[in-house]
């Protein structure tokens, strides 16, 4: 979706005010330049205080105030958080999970499959909806918010779990074999035996279970935007605030949730992006998840939600703030709002700080809002809707997400999937090649020049054979150990290993450990030798392909550790281990000239990253991610420094200050 | 209460016994120069084994050995660990928690709301009293024993609660907005509508359960008082064995019960310290425990229990054993009574030995204890009831524990709170100045010159302007971080920081971080620059106050760490971070000096401690709290060495032994 | 029980295959020599997919299989791992353990109490013995797996537990007393009183349950072993996969079960050992453990489970693979089977990897077993039923183990009993020491010169005689800290400690600690001096006994910590600490020369072990642990090289290469 302006703003909670200061509040954002709120979200119990009986005042307060003030309003759903009344309704709305069941009090804990939620969840939305929808300064409307399936588990949601395979499985023996349920006498010989899942040690099934909840919330968003679109006015958009694992902060694909498939309901895609800062801010979550975001309608996508002050170690060094802004729109995003307006002054999230502290003085970071809200009411028309074309991909896929944290790769744990997707994604991210996620729903490979495949764990047949065919037709195929193993039931494959890719590989492997006192000879950067591998290893055989890099171990060194070979127009990659990232940094050079990647010698901490906007033109940034000046070559047309407003030749010499940045748009 | 002597002695459970020892043992007290046992407490099962039916043998014979030997006797109501019998009674004499339902086995978990259990527990009580009020060796009663709440929180104590709530809060919607309820929809629109409190992320409404828990305590200690007056004789005292936070030893405010108002009902407080030992024992937990103790009545106290043996990794180095029995007595102590007697052949604790290990020998703790025994018979009425005279306090406040338990301090976890007022406590004990205990209860500030305001995070207005006060009628007042923050009902105060109190140190923050490679550069003492500082920073911002340390970093080096300010006739000191306590000696060094507070140039290892004994005479105690022989000089007058029966002239050298001491009677 | 030939093959699960290949799999088998399998364990629901519903088609293949190819087969009973339809006939059929009631999905969590169980089980057991026990192949029966009282403790098995404590205690203060249930009110007053074992926080007692618990699965066995009694030939045997308490790998005695007991019932003990692989193989696990199995019934035993490839990070190097398999037949197993066959390409077990990996393809493990095979049909003969002939023994105990449990030896946790043990008898592998395990059931003492006694916490008083007795009639006795401390029922003894010993061994203690900052002063060899001492210190009083060691210590050099006593025709040792390995390997020797052990001074990494064949030959072999090249000089008589074929003379110089070995039969 193209949007008229960058949206600046934050989320505002009138009901969580320790007292009225809409007037106060809005003049503030007015003077920093911000321009949208988002509301409603997470508010059931103060919007319908008691069933049936609704109280408008904060909604109309607050619709009020934007219009005096020219705001735009986003209205969330109020879904995700159900009001006490709710609750004592029925026993099946909290969920039952594996720890047991669950109690009233936080968030995010319903049964999704409940009949009286998703009743009361209907009512209210209509009631919302009805309220709102003529609105002139709702823009937009946000489905629930961060839905996962919250581990539902209940006998009713067994029982359409049990459904799904019998629609799958006719013949019950089908499902036995696939699912290897007779290890361990753990065969189903009639569906009315089926054991509580919870129970499973059967990796297959406890997948199969997980796909099914991610489906839960597919369906629940579906659900719902097909109730928004009764409402909505043609101009109105549905978004959703997709989030993503956490790990402490955003760290890949969300787990609980098949983002890929809820966004096609929706008219653009919506996140929240929070990460490391001080001196641990990288750029890396705004660009790994922003991708992701990005590829899930391949599209300009909205960030919903992302730090402010945010939690107390977040709290951003003088420049921060403002790196991060103008990160968010290089990638692609056409709105930067902040989690939230204000800070709270009881509960879990007190601490979680917005863009005013608790006593809504400006300080130091609202000072430096006001300085990104004056600029982009400068210069934000050449930034919005800025269109990234990427030579290079990363393939996604939720099953193999799960099928590793079944079958975890070394110590990684269960974040191991996005752990490998990250290796690869911010060694790109580094080297400054930009990239897109790409989703095993929708492989749009003949786009790209070079696609990298990380640790595909689960893979049918079909999905495999159109990797190769990629690499046949003259693609540049990256594929990581842990790929092709097992199919898409997470059932592992009983021949040649990696199933089907082999071939275009080049090589095979029937034994793999995990790598103690192991390092790399490498053939193609002899500089990169000595990098140490960990976490697993496969004891590769080159077939017809080469290696370009050896294990270093006095057992294991006659096995390849990295492998090239050229198949049909194309050249297939395999990375047998997971290894130092200096190396990587070296081989993703190596691949990528071989793949005519265009490659800047300019490196992290200097993140340059570029997309044409709505003129036409190329914009480029130039990032410093560093308390260090850096200074950098030019390399677009000439053009215009669009913050401090003068001419810019190619090659020019740019000096960047810390945690600073530059905009060139080309003429 | 005054005393007629020191107490020295022990627990003894003739009950635990595995064959008759008690003549054998009073033999061995004796000799020992004990003079008095604790008897009685958790003994229900043996005073009780079946309802109704009562077996006073133990006690007869406990009492007739006592009387034999002339050991005096506290008896403890057995109400802290209940008999299997009763625990069959009803299924809510046991406490239902956030774990789940408590099982028998394990003292202290009963439900202390339960009808059946206070029933049985008053019988039991009443028959034991019945027994033995008129013994004339019975001194005094101890009520229960370490009684907490349990975190009781079975369907009775949350419709208790729920009364309190409807009781302070006539207006439903008062009681919403003080809390801030509408944060993820948790209003409670209908007091019926409350749900289950132990799921609550609501760290208002979860403190105030806290403290309802803890009023559970303080009612059942009052309760049982009331009864025991029934029988009384007007010579025995009323006492409790109060512990404290634990942390493998005693910390310091037990976050479990109100140690304070319990002890409103008692004639004297008691309590239980125990400490490390061997090369990490310093005596700081038994000034700063004691200090609480002596705090509860402002009078001296009991020492109940504390460790002979103790755990295995504290069996005391020669001479530890007896250096701690004068420590106590030296800070206001009237007794010093071992946990316990004997060591124990069965079950939880036969690791956490007594002045006897198993076989009953005499051993080294035995022998050692004979020593003090020994002294105390020659000099200790020279001793007893001391009286301290200090003019320096700390304040305490138990919900500002709970806040911090809610809402914690970087990385110091639940036990934040007491983890800061030990920091400034002990740097206190390192400097040899000697300091009470002071509780929100009862704030009688005018005593003192100087008085700390750790981590008083929720604080009443009415609280937070008599501190202010207090330096405006000149005293020294010195806050640190994380006071003043918010309100009594853990509500974050909306307006300047630190609320009220920002205007008598002058100076304000709103941020604050968890620092990383940060330190002091420090204006008060040069060499104290380079403290690190952890945990916690404000970025404080001076208005009148001048900076005693800045930080140093790269970014936040604008602020101020440290400031001290003039108010009215006083002086105000903010402490804005957590730091190396080398900085923090030098920081109370300057402090104390500026509030012209009596400094000694001896410091930790070697400890000084004082007060006036029932002849109106100075008593000096010298404590080497280290393996190596220390020398100091005695800045007393002319006086008595206790010890050793030799004269001491005023600015004499003492040589102290390794953890030995010396005592002087001023003349 | 001896056996024809050397036993060398893997446990076979044609269920758990995705497609048809006995056939194959066969042919593989017999071309690397195999001649074993074991099948049918496990396989209940393939067996019996409905109730009274059989399938023999699996079994049936195998058997046809196996006298087609000419391989024995053992088969198992499959009760440890439950049917799916099973588990819903009773509620009861799963255990309720200290964690809750235990849901489906795994193996081993069912109530071995349950009668519906029971019934289903016998009936299995009865249809499958029935339908192989003719058949020519079949040489044995393995009774369930690896069985365990899985924490059972449901109200069923309580009251079970109540009734053996009835008929020990007819007068239940007895019990009371013994079990010092006194202690915080625990007594139990009448039968019907007595409270959820779950809950007790008295070690006495939850030992006992967990002696009880032990009790249900010798009961067990012996139960099913007399319905196989019904059908077996004579020349059948039967036996069971016992294994050992788990630390990642096999680590010793296993706590939950009393495997002597159990093997009563049995023609012959097996066993599963793992290990650590790659640069951590050392080969301890296969001789404690091993020898833990040869004691079970003073016999050759079977290997029926170890590993192929085993976990990930188990994958051999070259040659280990062979070092181990030979390392089992020299510790006198008469089998090398693995577990398993073929990976499994579903649930938990799919990374355990068999033989062959997921493809099935000849891998280098396959390899090395195939060599492993040839040489045993070429001289497997020579190396069956291995005589071993120890003069030293360890003695082991199950009550020691849970009695530390209980009480901890300092941070060495639950598994400190093996710790121990292992601390012992590793030193001794080190040493090439051969050495026996015996258990307090049998105390055949007067077999060998010299037992050690690691920890033997729980002790009767006839124990205690019997071991003092073995020092006065001429053994050598070495006794560990924490030995002798408490009776059978862990209730500690309450004279002079160590109980009964401290007379044979002329000393006596009555304290110990945790050291810190503690080391040995040596007397035995200087240069052992400074060796740290952890965990546990007793502060040793010699009193006939001469000091070996003392303790380095400010405090605690007064303590003897290694002492030596002449007592009637033997001496006795007392090791009162937890002391370095390198301290222990001296004292050892120290020791093994006074009692005239046969020392070699050949140590570790190079082992070696000798027994003496059906030719009643001695067999020597030397095993290289280690990734170098070992000399050693050979001290056997005039023999012959098995592996090369060659003669071999006495002191001859023999060369290992890395991870290899040499086998020499004397002539």
């Amino acid at each position: 979706m193209k949007t008229d302006k960058i949206y600046f703003g934050a989320a505002y909670y009138d009901e969580y005010l320790p007292y009225d200061r809409i007037d106060q509040d809005m003049k503030m954002m007015k003077k920093a330049g911000m321009n949208v709120i988002r509301i409603a979200e997470s508010t059931w119990s103060t919007l319908e205080p008691q069933e049936g009986i609704y109280d408008f005042s904060h909604l109309d307060r607050m619709l009020d105030a934007a219009s005096q003030y020219g705001l735009d309003v986003i209205v969330g759903t109020p879904t995700y958080a159900i009001p006490t009344w709710l609750a004592k309704k029925s026993e099946d709305i909290l969920a039952l999970t594996e720890d047991g069941q669950e109690i009233y009090g936080r968030r995010q804990n319903m049964d999704l499959t409940s009949p009286v939620y998703l009743k009361y969840a209907e009512n209210i939305i209509r009631v919302l909806l009805e309220h709102v929808h003529q609105h002139p300064r709702v823009i937009g409307y946000q489905i629930d918010n961060e839905t996962h399936h919250y581990h539902t588990a209940g006998p009713r949601a067994q029982a359409m779990f049990v459904d799904t395979l019998k629609d799958q499985y006719p013949d019950i023996q089908d499902f036995n074999h696939e699912f290897g349920l007779d290890y361990w006498s753990n065969r189903v010989n009639d569906w009315s035996d089926f054991p509580d899942v919870r129970g499973t040690i059967n990796g297959s099934l406890a997948a199969e279970f997980e796909k099914f909840q991610r489906k839960l919330v597919t369906d629940f968003h579906h659900w719902q935007a097909s109730i928004i679109e009764e409402y909505r006015r043609p101009n109105q958009f549905i978004t959703h605030n997709f989030d993503f694992e956490w790990h402490g902060y955003s760290l890949g694909l969300q787990p609980d949730a098949n983002s890929y498939d809820s966004a096609a309901c929706m008219t653009v895609a919506g996140g929240d992006i929070y990460h490391p800062s001080q001196s641990k801010l990288t750029g890396a979550e705004i660009t790994a998840c922003g991708n992701i975001l990005r590829g899930l309608k391949r599209d300009n996508y909205l960030i919903l939600e992302t730090q402010a002050q945010g939690n107390i170690e977040w709290l951003p060094y003088p420049g921060q703030l403002r790196l991060c802004a103008y990160s968010h729109l290089a990638n692609g995003a056409n709105s930067v709002m902040y989690w939230h307006w204000h800070s709270i002054h009881n509960a879990i999230e007190s601490y979680w700080k917005g863009v005013l502290s608790h006593d809504f003085s400006e300080n130091a970071t609202y000072r430096e809002a006001m300085k990104i809200g004056d600029e982009l009411q400068t210069f934000g028309d050449r930034l919005k809707n800025l269109q990234k074309k990427n030579d290079v991909a990363i393939l996604l896929d939720h099953e193999s997400l799960t099928g590793l944290k079944q079958f975890p790769v070394g110590s990684l744990g269960a974040a191991g999937y996005n752990t490998i997707v990250r290796w690869i994604g911010d060694a790109l991210y580094r080297a400054n090649i930009e990239y897109d996620m790409i989703y095993t729903q929708d492989m749009h490979l003949d786009e790209y020049k070079l696609v990298f495949v990380p640790a595909l764990y689960s893979a049918s047949e079909d999905t495999l054979n159109r990797l190769a065919q990629y690499a046949a037709d003259g693609g540049h195929l990256v594929v990581t150990f842990r790929s092709g193993f097992a199919d898409e039931h997470i059932k592992i494959y009983s021949d040649t290993q990696p199933h089907i890719l082999h071939q275009c590989l080049g090589i095979n492997y029937n034994q793999f450990t995990i790598p103690e006192d192991v390092s790399l000879d490498c053939h193609f950067d002899t500089a990169a030798s000595g990098a140490g591998v960990h976490e697993w290893m496969d004891l590769v055989m080159p077939d017809t392909a080469v290696s370009l890099a050896d294990y270093h171990h006095t057992s294991w060194n006659r096995y390849a550790a990295v492998t090239e070979n050229r198949y049909g127009a194309g050249t297939a990659y395999y990375l047998g281990c997971y290894f130092d990232t200096d190396a990587l940094d070296s081989l993703i050079s190596y691949i990528a000239r071989n793949a005519s990647i265009e490659c800047s010698n300019t490196r992290f901490p200097v993140i340059i990253k570029k997309g044409i906007n709505d003129y036409r033109h190329m914009v480029w940034y130039y990032l410093n991610y560093s308390s260090e000046i850096q200074t950098v070559t030019y390399k677009g047309g000439p053009g215009h420094q669009l913050l401090d407003n003068t001419d810019v030749q190619s090659e020019e010499e740019l000096t960047l200050h810390p945690w600073d940045l530059i905009i060139i748009e080309e003429k």
